[in-house]
Order: C-alpha cells, then structure tokens, then sequence
C-alpha cells in the first residue's frame, strides 16, 4: 500500500504542480472584503477538487466569514485512528507589490522553487494531504487510516470563526488526533516537529490620576504620578533574575522531563543565531535555565506596551491624569490562562500603592498545548521525516501560539502534529516561495505518517 | 510725592482705563508669524506712550523676533537705588473664539472686571507701572527712584530673544532689583508676594534593545524589554517616601529657615484646595515635609512622559525594540541645573542593567530663583501691599519657574518682586478679565512702592 501511493505520487509530480498552480492563481486574500467571491472560488476549487479524489460528505459551510470546506473518508475501520487535517486556503494580502519579481498569483518556478503569495502559507504545504491522499485512493483504494480535512478561509486575520464552528461541530470532527503543514523545519536536510506551544494571557493596564493633566512644576512632589505608579508597577513583575513575581505564577507549571530537556538539547539553535536575530550581545533572563528554554518552555511576562504623559518631540512640564500598560504572559502546562489572569489583576492591584484608580483588564487568553513526545501521533511523525528526509526529526518546542491548536485541544480534546515542510520562504512577505522538491517530500511523509499511524495504533 | 502721585493717579482713572482699551484693541499675538504688523504697531504704542509721560532714552530694539521696548528716567540721584521693571505686550491666541461672550480685542466692562484678551496676562497688569510713573511725573516731576522699563513682545512663546537681549545688554538694564506684575494674588483681600521659585532640568532618556521591534512569543524571555527597562529606571528614581534616590541630588538643597517655615505655614492653600484641583484624596510625597512644602520649596523628580511598544486599541504581542522617558526635576537653592543633569545621567546609566543601548540628554535647565525675604525690597513690596490692600501680604514659594526671574538674576545678579494684582482672571482662556478696582490697586501699589523702596534705602 505504502510503495504503490509512493510510485503513483511520484509519478505524477507534473500533475500535482499544475493543480496547485490552479489554486495559486486564485487571489484568495482574506483581509479584503471585496474578494468574497475568490474566496468562495478557492472553496469551491477545494471541495470540487476533494470529491474528485474520492471524500465522502464534502460541504462547503457558510460562516461569517469565508467558508468552511470539510471533506471525510471513513472506511478505514474502527480499528484505526480517525486523523482530521487543517489547512487554510487564505492568503495574505501582497503589498508592497513592486517587490515582487514575478506576479504573485502567477505562479513560476526559478531555482528549484515556486513564487506565489500563499505557496508556503499555506496552499502548498496543505496541498499535500490531498495528494496523499490521492495516492492511496487511487492505487489500493482507500486510506490506511481514516482521515477528516477541515479548510478555512480566514486564518490570516485571525480565524474569527473557527471556535464557534469547532465548537458547534465536535461530532463531525471527532478524531484521535490532528495534523497541520503550516509550519518550517529547520533546514533542507534538518526536519523538526514543533511538539509544544506556549498559551497566552494579555492583560492592559490602566490608571488614573488627578482628574486632568496637572502642571508638574504645580503639583509635582505632592501627586503620585500615574505614569510613575505604571513604571512602579511594571518594575515590580519580575526580580532581578528575571524571575516573574506575581504571587502562584510558577505553581502549576509542569517539571520539564529529563527526556524533554535532553530533546531540546539537540535543537541547533545557538545563542549566534539568537544575537544575529536580535542584535543584542548578552541574553537576558532566569539563569537556572538556557536561553533556548526561556523562549520555549518558561512562562513569561513581557510589556508590551507602556505609555503615560507626553512623548513628542520637545518638552512638555506635564503630570499626566492617565499611564497604562499592555503586558502579556507566555503560559505552559498546566498553567491555567484565566486563573493567571486572576493572579495578575490582583498583584497588580495590590502594586498600586498610592492614590491612583486601576483598571486591569482580560485581552485575550489562550491555551499552551503539547503533544506528548511518548504519543504514537509523534512516533509515527519522526519515523516519517526521516524515511523522506534521510535525517531524524529534532523536536521543538515553539515560544508563540497556534490558536487552531489549542482550540482542537480544547474542544475536542486531542493533540495536534505540526508536520510543517516550509522553510523561511518570505511567508507574508514579497516573493513568498516553496521547494518544489519539498512539496513531493511533504506528500512522501504525509503517505508515510498514514501508514506508521496505521501500524503504531493496531 | 506720595500723596499727589495718589491723588493724580485718582483723579485720572477714567483716562487711565481709555488708554489701556486703545492698547488692549491691538491684536498683539505672537503665535502667529502674520501677526508682526500688530506686534510692532503695539510696541510703538508703548515707546510713544513713555515718551509722553516722559521717559528718557526710548528705543525700540528689533530682534529676530516682536522688538523689545526700552526707556528710563535716572534722575532720581545716586543715594537711591535703580529699579528694573519688566512687562510683556503680546498676547496669547484667542481661540475657540465662540467661548468668548465679546470680542478679545474690544474690551468691555462687565460686573467690575474688564474683558479682553491680554489685560490680566500682561498689558493691564504691566500698565500700572506707566500711570504710576506718570503719577509722579506730572505731579513732582520727578520718581522716588530711578526706574527703568523693559517690554517683551514673545513671552507667551517662550521668551526667545530675551535671554540674548538681557546678556548684550547688561549694562543698560543694570539696576538694584527688577519689578514684574504678571501673577496673581491669593484673594481680592489678601495680596500674596511670590519669594522663591524653583528651577528646572528637563531630561529624555532613550533605550534601544533588540534592532527591531521582535515577537514576544518567540523572544520573550530572553531579552531585557526596553519597556521593562524604562520601567525599571523610572521606578528606581524615588524610594518608598517619594524621596528621590539620584546619589547627591539633595547635597546643596539649602535648609529652610525657621522664618520661611514659619512664613510658608500661613498660606492659606489647605489641603481640601488641593483636592479640589486635583480631584485626588491623599497627597503623595516626603512624609517629613507638608505637602504644600513638597509642591513649593522641595526639590522634585517628575516623569513628565513614558513610552514604549504598542499602545493602540487592542493587543499586539510585540517585544518592543525601543522605549523611553522625559523626566524633569523642579529644583531649589543651591541646587546647580547642569550638576543635576549630570548626575541624573550618571545614575540613570547605572540603572539600565541589561543589554539595551541608553542615551541620556537634556532638553533644558532654569535656574531657581529666591528674594530673601529680609531684603529691602520685600519690605517695601509687602508695606506697599498693605498700605493699599489693607491686609498684610502673605509670602508664597512657586514651584514652577519664570524664566525671565532667573536670567535676570544670572545675567544682571538682582532680584525680582513678582509684584501681581491678578486673580484667576482667565488668563490662556476665553473671556480673560481684570478686575477695575485692581487695576486701579495696582497703580496705587507702585505708587507706595517706589517711595518704600527710596525710604527703605536711605
């Protein structure tokens, strides 16, 4: 089963190409709303182009937004695992325009890769589920395990509708686990699986003061100045090692395993990549662990705004009526978002010594997810990249968040494999391009990681 | 002298007020560059008018900008001293205009106050100074002492040229004491000398960190957060009393007497005034001084604006790459300004502890500026005060500056009664005003003082 959907993906690499420049061709940029009717097209184009590979129950949802495109095929048994696929069919926008050196929804291949704004983010890296697919439906006549693919069209400003429609539809996502390609690998010849992802709790901070601006050569001295009290406040959240203080932070982050810090060991990410990255000489913050650990697998808690008085050019002799701050912290298993919210606010409140009024609000909340390095999903995903890649998979575990994998941790309760084959590849960015070569690898793996899911589960 | 100058000056008030009105009808407003014709016609207005009461050595200087007025009358002998009084003839902008319940450049009378633009802030004020001259001129013919007058047309722009005229010109204005009325008194019935202001260093502090703006989930955690930092620093600037923790900065503060102390306990400011102004309920500050004596003759560090990241509408996970602070500190006798800008750079460098680039610069210094209160002149001033207001004048520390005060004592080395007759007046607002009865007060106040002052001398 296994060689005969290899051969017949290899086979028809030219084809594969050719629908994928298809889909590249349709302008499905989300942020515009006058592009309704390519975003439509490009749900169309999918759900016309799943039935023909041979998914069963293939609907295009309506939403709010862009629609949803779900397609199924189930006739693997109950004996094996049920995987739901995510991809999104949007794209960014494309300015600045001139920076482009070939037309972005013309795609064209120039040294082994292809140009076309969403070729990476994500049309081609998801593209390769289908073909996948494909060659198994076509060769044996059906899938090793079975397989649920959900597209949506609005993931690049923010999936306004995902929740709601996972929530409302867990019945027919139902799975043991789920798969993304949405993501880049280390280098060419370095696959590597990202297996956690912080969550995020954002909170602003706002204070007031006397009931207007007040002359601070006037009142100086007798007022505790709100953009003081904010300045007191944000000073007052980590100590001088760069430990957060607020009170219960750190009581329910999970111990790093023995065999989690030695995995991340080997990613080759040095403190030279960080100070090209960054600019900076010297890393900052908790001593007691690497740096690559403290933008991995340490919550934190970074400002990300403070503001207060005037800030033009020029002086101004105010004391200002109003400061604030945004400050948001990187969560981990098993912090709960809400209750570090609730230990946030009332620190802060607590900070705010002198006669100022505080307002701390919830932006956002959001939780970290992890794939457990022991899970056959993951076992069944290294044994894949390295059989295409010639090279063992390093695991990674990622600073940010990726919401659709919180909310599928959330709501329906499984963990996702993030089988990302991009490279840096100018996502967002003019001349956003792909492998070609990594699009076959990407659908060899995906055919691979079928059938190790298959073998691992029974 | 004193008693024809007085019923001169009684007898007159009708003329008095006329002739204000035609200067008060003059648009003088130096905001606006197309407003130069108005500026120099108000000028000549002056310049004519000390010619007629009969000034010696009437000159109009031009500058850069609106001309400075000169004129004297140093007949008065050597065993009297010389007095420098100042005035400023522009005005300030009118807008909203339709606030305005009459024209800003058609002065009326309204409930015993006149309104217009310019008449407590500064040409009614000012004027006093020419009708009492007059008074004695037209009566004795001569001044109890030797008077020399000086109007500015930018004050309210920040006095440009002033300090370069004053500087070229030390030997024209030299004099014993300088003069100003362009400040308010407490209450139409108690006068209030204002005997010490404070000086000022204006300082921005810039950071930079990383070299762009990075992703706080990607690199939170491992870097010194410029908006962390200017937190840090700002907050290291006062310990827990608000007292201000820059090593030295309180080395030269001269103590306060028992006379000042005793002096500055009968001003009647309570602290329920405070609070109405403030809107605030508890003063913040140095628990060993009141708090009227925190906002008058402590020295004070204010942070006057703080920035850093994103502070738009909703939330945005950015480490930002660059933060910062404008912080200025209201100083005091004998504190230096360019001392305490050095050593406000040198702690502040200090403080930054982390990876991040600082730049510490100063926008500006002022001196402090002090009238010992057993001077001749506060004598004379608080028994002319007295003589007219019948109740004794109560002695007030400003904590703001004027620049004016402090260049005269640098580059001429005198003191400066701020001898006011305003009240709140309106003054940067619509329907400014000025009260008859004080405008009348204020002449008859010069009137006693140059004699007290000629008395007090001999």
């Amino acid at each position: 089963m296994l060689n005969e959907a290899l051969g017949y993906a290899h086979n028809n690499h030219q084809r594969f190409l050719d629908e994928l420049f298809e889909l590249l061709r349709i302008p499905s940029i989300s942020a515009f709303s006058d592009h309704e009717p390519e975003m439509e097209r490009a749900a169309g184009w999918l759900a016309d182009e799943l039935k023909r590979i041979g998914f069963d129950n293939v609907q295009v949802f309506p939403s709010e937004g862009p629609s949803f495109v779900y397609g199924e095929w189930l006739k693997a048994g109950d004996g094996v695992p049920t995987v739901l696929v995510y991809g999104h069919y949007d794209v960014q926008p494309v300015d600045p325009i001139e920076e482009w050196d070939s037309d972005p929804f013309k795609p064209e291949i120039r040294d082994g890769k292809i140009f076309a704004r969403g070729v990476s983010d994500d049309k081609g890296q998801s593209y390769t589920h289908l073909k996948a697919a494909e060659s198994f439906l076509s060769t044996s006549g059906q899938l090793p395990v079975n397989v649920k693919i959900l597209f949506e069209g609005e993931e690049e400003i923010g999936s306004l509708n995902l929740d709601k429609f996972v929530e409302e539809n867990t019945e027919l996502l139902a799975a043991d686990s789920a798969v993304i390609s949405d993501s880049r690998i280390l280098a060419p010849d370095q696959p590597s699986i990202v297996y956690r992802l912080r969550g995020l709790t954002y909170m602003e901070i706002n204070l007031k003061g006397p009931r207007r601006d007040l002359h601070s050569g006037s009142y100086g001295g007798s007022v505790y100045n709100p953009a003081q009290a904010i300045a007191d406040i944000v000073a007052a959240l980590h100590d001088d090692n760069g430990t957060v203080t607020i009170p219960g932070f750190y009581d329910k982050v999970r111990p790093l395993t023995d065999r989690e810090r030695s995995v991340l060991a080997k990613v080759p990410y040095t403190l030279d990549d960080w100070r090209k990255e960054t600019g900076l000489d010297k890393p900052w913050g908790e001593k007691e662990y690497t740096f690559l650990e403290r933008v991995t697998i340490r919550p934190t808690c970074e400002v990300n705004g403070i503001w207060g008085g005037f800030s033009d050019e020029g002086a101004k002799t105010v004391l200002p009526a109003e400061a604030g701050a945004k400050v948001s912290m990187r969560l981990v298993p098993d912090q709960d978002p809400e209750e570090i919210a609730d230990l946030f606010a009332d620190y802060v409140k607590k900070l705010a010594g002198g006669d100022v009024k505080i307002d701390v609000f919830t932006h956002s909340t959001g939780w970290w997810s992890i794939s457990p390095l022991e899970s056959p999903e993951i076992a069944a995903a290294s044994r894949a990249y390295e059989a295409v890649f010639d090279n063992e998979p390093v695991f990674t575990a990622e600073g940010g968040s990726i919401p659709v994998v919180a909310t599928f941790q959330k709501e329906l309760g499984i963990p996702t494999v993030l089988m990302g084959f991009g490279l840096e590849d100018n996502i967002h960015s003019p001349n956003e391009n792909f492998r070609v070569d990594h699009f076959y690898k990407g659908i060899d793996t995906v055919i691979h990681y079928l059938c190790f899911l298959a073998e691992n589960e029974a």
